[in-house]
């Protein structure tokens, strides 16, 4: 199969809902999804760090990302995660989600073992791409050292693109270090390489620098305002636009990202449904939850469209 | 169901070999853990760290362990590894596990998400503990914080002795640090909590204080010594048998672990087919695996039996 069209913009790790038995909601999940790309996001980056991705198993994944596309939302819009601990589980997810036609996948390095050579790294990778053996795959490299403590190296980076031009063609940087997007987008942006930070604070200057637009957990909450910002990041009004999504998501990050995420749709979509969380995270406190929601409406947030379409 | 017997003293993380195709080696595996047990080994905590257990699938891991009780090994011999980042997996194979009749699981805690609160890790637990709904389940913790990088803390293991007493009966404490062991020992063993340290460096000292014997890596290649200084801790050669082992364990720990203990399986046993680890590990390059074979034919190192047991 030949790839789909290459994902650039604003892409939301989709926040997973439980239903109260703690298994998936799919109904809840699909109905978000569409509400994300009504509101202008490009593409969805399910199966993410904000999704709850690893609390999930693989079973439960692969039933979600059927029944989007089975419910109408296209495959090519989609870049599911699928890097796990083990090859096979790898090569399983990566597999599915090509069967849907996704447009990429993102995909983590094994996570377990800390401290491990970019040699291993590079045959996870190998092995997985290969395992698959699809000319339609295309994977996206997730750095996002504070959380996997396993680093993706530049000379990693290198390594893989002269092995699989075609197939390892982007990486989303969940560092918060921007020198390091920086090095990336300078390194291999020309070869064509999308280079995604993840967050919005970061878009305008990623766009500038070469990058492709940005994967941000607060696209869940805020699609509409930050995909304006990257229709229009070559505009007069860039400048505002950046200072006005960076002021909601500074407020948002100081607090337990997921959980907030969900408490936020839960108020805006008056489905308090969305509020629960599987091990090893937990809820809000309804002290934070408050504090959080007051300041956002004093900002002026709004969730357009939101009621009925999360809930 | 009733609960099996306790295991207590030796137990060897068993390392998990690999075909050339890198599918696990089933034949291997149970030949090397007939040894294990027939050298004086315990226990067998198959699917812990050094068993790569998380480089391989859930399927692979539930076809080993019930080939191995198919060719004879006891169910209650074995303390398999079951802990998952999620929920759902950690309940499938703590179930597969039970199948076997398995003495005990060793429970990692979810892994993925740092920093999460002991309320988070109480839920997992307390969710698999549940989901399984078996009384014949006996869970071991995993204290791995170097690994993991997801600690348990004292009042984590209070809370959940007190909420299943039957059921969460002790502790792996791969922390390497010995005030760590001790706390756990002191605060727990007296209502029957066992505490295996995760290194026979610290047997004497584990049993003297309340340990109940040790789970170590270099148990794969040194269970004869290490299980003749748990059957005489309280004889007069204790000490001479502590420094033995020692001095095995530490020229050994220099070196990359688990590609250490199959470089020295193969060599050992005249196998070079032990040699090939998953990724993200690789195998020890020649120039180690060549000063580490020669200091332990120094030291007189030797793995009785292993000829034809382990090829």
């Amino acid at each position: 199969m030949s790839q789909p069209p290459r994902l650039q913009g604003l892409l939301a790790p989709v926040v997973t809902p439980f239903q109260s038995d703690m298994a998936p909601d799919a109904g809840r999940f699909v109905r978000h999804c569409r509400w994300l790309l009504d509101s202008g996001c490009a593409g969805l980056a399910i199966f993410g760090t904000n999704s709850e991705a690893n609390s999930l198993s693989a079973a439960e994944k692969i039933a979600l990302m059927d029944r989007l596309v089975a419910e109408g939302i296209p495959g090519d819009r989609l870049m599911p995660g699928t890097g796990a601990c083990s090859v096979p589980e790898a090569v399983q997810m990566t597999s599915a989600a090509l069967k849907v036609g996704a447009a990429g996948v993102l995909m983590l390095p094994p996570f377990f073992y800390k401290g491990v050579p970019d040699e291993g790294l590079f045959r996870y990778y190998s092995q997985v791409i290969e395992g698959v053996g699809d000319a339609a795959l295309r994977v996206y490299l997730y750095h996002i050292p504070p959380v996997s403590q396993v680093p993706i190296s530049l000379p990693l980076i290198e390594r893989l693109v002269k092995a699989y031009p075609d197939t390892v063609v982007g990486l989303k940087d969940s560092s918060g270090d921007w020198n390091y997007s920086k090095s990336v987008i300078e390194g291999f942006a020309a070869t064509g390489f999308d280079v995604f930070p993840a967050s919005e604070t970061l878009l305008l200057r990623g766009l500038r620098a070469g990058g492709k637009g940005c994967i941000t957990a607060t696209g869940n909450i805020n699609p509409g305002p930050i995909s304006r910002l990257y229709d229009n990041w070559q505009g007069p009004d860039a400048e505002a636009l950046q200072h006005q999504v960076a002021r909601t998501r500074e407020l948002v990050q100081k607090y337990s990202m997921i959980p907030a995420l969900k408490a936020i749709i839960a108020h805006f979509s008056q489905d308090p449904a969305w509020r629960p969380v599987r091990p090893p995270l937990v809820e809000l406190p309804a002290d934070q939850e408050n504090e959080l929601l007051r300041q956002l409406t004093e900002q002026g947030f709004d969730m357009p469209g939101i009621r009925g379409a999360a809930a």
